[in-house]
């Protein structure tokens, strides 16, 4: 097999500049390689205390907006709400135009929290996960994610959303019922700008965008009409998955109907091969696209794109210290996998 | 209690300029906080199968060095050894100049797995954990970790070590024996870069190190004559710890044996403290040094220390999508708690 004559290897990619070490010695085959601990053993019955259930909405904080929208007699099979327990809150006073001039100086800073903080309910059932819905479903999650970042990006005083979704207890997820998140602040996250600046650089360097460019058949999983699935040149995780707009976007939420439909095919069948190689792991997603006050027209360097990372190992004092990830399975050797791994489902 | 008054607030710190919210309303109240899954619940017994006690060491990889050394009758109490399962390969070649020099190139690089990967193990007994060290045991791991970074540091292709220790499996630890590791790496990893061009821009705006100013009475924990113990004005998790010198110095590793005594006696008190206070949490410490092509001269903003990082909550994908983090534990509030929990062991 491939991955038995590898040796050690550092890679940094073109993307957010990251070192990561990739060390097959470390691990047994990257075949072997599964979740311990299944996120959802069994999704199972509903449980009769999900507020995120069908009939329990009173129990949630309000509604933001659902789908389809009321006057269908149908019931809701997508609902985008408040987070009961926010980490930023709306209601909290926006900080000044003076103070987001001051952010821009390097130093302390303490600003009120404020902020949104939105779930959105993937599905009315709880034994469902996304994966298990059909292409549409999917794409209806994605549509619901774009349009409530395009509600929130008319507040002047937010500058990014994280879209983000976390699946299992120890990838973050208090809740057992399919759902994501986003979050909305008043600053530009440090990873955000870590990001632009490192594909600044590569296109002031060499006259080209990072992921325009991210083409290779070694590590590329599957390929849709507008999108790419590849295991990065420098995946941080055993088997980490980036889905890559073919065109040149900088902007997630300017997304339509017919990318949003080809995408979630694509996101669907990614994680139905995820859960069936690695005994369905828990794991998150990230959508990584641009600050707001970046020029609609799209910017020839920033291209978004959606990251999925399965949780396999922990991290340790190496990783948060120096920010570089080891990583036991290769790239080109996880792509292979999951590219000849055929789901059923 | 303070900590019920308090709203929501996003904090930046002037290190590494990363993004806090502070959020009480998630969490309970700080005093409640404890880990759910203690670290060693029992060090017990030593176990006959560990390669890291007294007598087995001719199951580990070789011996770097002792102490004491050899010639003394006594055994040993500290053991330098290569990582039986390194991440990057000392017998690798290492990176050529001209590879090297690429490295400040933007894009995607690879090099060959090279580097230093070592253990230092912190006792001989399997039942000792670091803190039930002496001050001077203590003082002791911390001089092997400078001497053995200053031997690495002779490499020419070593740019930097990272010197750190995962305490408990969930923390990264695969071995229960009390020990810490570090490695030397053919690249300054990324947050190294992006802590000193942190630390850089704060120098150039403000005229001052970020740290020799870090000194604020709320947040502070306890002092020695060269060291302040402080919870960070935006800590990343509850409870973290940082230990630094009073005096502007770029490098851990150029730490005499006085200092190291007083380092050890404080370091030991953090760890009891934290110990006691959250229930034996799993954790990390990270020493934070300058990368070695930094003239030795002390140069005017950057300034090494040591950051203790409890494990209580899990990273989801907000966190790893955006750089922020969401900590329940206002710093003065859990400096306070620590500072009034008195030690008796």
């Amino acid at each position: 097999m491939a991955e038995a004559s590898r040796t050690s290897e550092a890679r940094r990619d073109a993307v957010f500049g990251r070192w990561v070490i990739f060390s097959p010695a470390r691990s047994r085959r990257p075949t072997d390689l599964k979740s311990h601990a299944p996120a959802n053993p069994s999704p199972g019955a509903p449980k009769p205390s999900c507020p995120f259930c069908l009939g329990r909405e009173s129990e949630c904080a309000p509604e933001i907006f659902r789908m389809p929208a009321p006057p269908d007699a149908s019931p809701w099979r997508i609902r985008v709400i408040e987070n009961l327990y926010p980490a930023l809150r709306r209601d909290a006073e926006p900080p000044a135009p003076e103070e987001q001039a001051a952010e821009v100086l390097p130093g302390e800073r303490a600003v009120v929290g404020f902020g949104f903080h939105d779930v959105v309910i993937e599905t009315p059932r709880h034994d469902v996960r996304l994966w298990d819905l059909d292409a549409d479903g999917v794409a209806d999650v994605l549509l619901a994610y774009a349009r409530r970042v395009r509600q929130l990006m008319e507040h002047p005083a937010v500058k990014y959303v994280q879209v983000f979704k976390n699946h299992g207890a120890s990838a973050g997820a208090s809740m057992a019922h399919s759902h994501s998140q986003m979050l909305g602040t008043p600053f530009v996250p440090p990873s955000v700008i870590t990001r632009l600046n490192c594909m600044k650089e590569v296109f002031k360097s060499l006259g080209k965008c990072s992921l325009c460019e991210f083409q290779s058949n070694d590590i590329l999983v599957s390929e849709t009409q507008n999108f790419s699935a590849v295991v990065p040149f420098a995946a941080s995780n055993p088997f980490e998955i980036w889905i890559i707009p073919l065109r040149h976007h900088p902007f997630f939420h300017e997304i339509d109907k017919d990318m949003a439909l080809d995408l979630g095919s694509l996101l669907r069948t990614m994680l139905q091969k995820l859960s069936k190689q690695l005994n369905d792991p828990p794991f998150n997603f990230m959508i990584h696209s641009s600050p707001f006050e970046v020029s609609s027209s799209p910017l020839p360097y920033t291209h978004w794109f959606l990251q999925i990372v399965p949780q396999l190992s922990v991290t340790g004092g190496f990783e948060i210290g120096s920010g570089c990830y080891i990583n036991p399975v290769f790239p080109e050797d996880a792509a292979k996998i999951l590219r000849e791994l055929h789901c059923s489902i």
